[in-house]
């Protein structure tokens, strides 16, 4: 339950609704809100990825809209999806690289079923040139990421 | 702003101690206690970067113990370096990336005139055999990461 305290916290000045998933709480703020469902704790068969992707340039601008909208989906409705941060090189917008985190083997298969990710999927399958997924494993355990939309 | 506010509410659940730099507040919790400085908000000249490097796989071990290190030394005492999240690849563990967050450019100045930053690259200088500094721009700005360190 820590990471979904942590969540619960992190937006204490916004009024927030828990109710994609999880349970509901309302806070109140001066300048915020936001949606988010509360998160899952990693679990030792959990996931953290590099995905590096090299989008057809004739479909950039397409693609980053999905990627955007699957990226906010997934964190503001999966609570075992941890991290869903997409960055675009600035010397070559073209490559992506997304720093993805799974709470479990199990989170990440509810997520590539859910319905967002297979509109993202097939939506943008004729825009990649190429994917590669890194596994990776962070150098300390004790380095925490916590990954929100600010609306 | 936000950043710091929601760097304090992160850790609403923790006794926390921002001394290492701003000011300092402290909150109870159950069972977790951080020392965290005060973030700064991005501003407009603010840095994302995924630095990739490839250490020498005679040196690896005594790298990941300069690199969790700096990052945490980074994390704990420096408002304006907001993540600085260090993974190495599953399948090739010298080949390390680090999201590396600074508030602006001159938080980055000020990080890598750091004694602590200066401490590792001096140190590991010779265990580096290829550094890539790759800037880069989230998709989303409402996509927001936070970067702690647990105690």
């Amino acid at each position: 339950m820590i990471r979904s305290i942590r969540i619960l916290l992190t937006f204490a000045t916004a009024p927030v609704l828990f109710s994609a998933c999880g349970g509901s709480h309302s806070v109140e703020t001066s300048n915020e809100e936001r949606i988010m469902c509360e998160k899952l704790p990693m679990q030792s068969d959990g996931i953290v990825r590099l995905s590096k992707i090299q989008v057809n340039p004739d479909y950039l601008e397409e693609y980053m809209k999905y990627a955007v909208e699957v990226g906010t989906t997934s964190l503001e409705t999966e609570p075992g999806v941890l991290t869903m941060y997409a960055v675009a090189d600035k010397l070559n917008p073209c490559n992506i690289t997304i720093l993805e985190t799974y709470a479990s083997q199990e989170a990440y298969k509810s997520h590539i079923a859910s319905q967002h990710f297979q509109k993202y999927k097939k939506g943008t399958i004729h825009m990649v040139d190429s994917l590669i997924l890194d596994d990776v494993t962070p150098l300390n355990q004790n380095n925490i990421i916590t990954n929100t939309i600010k609306r």
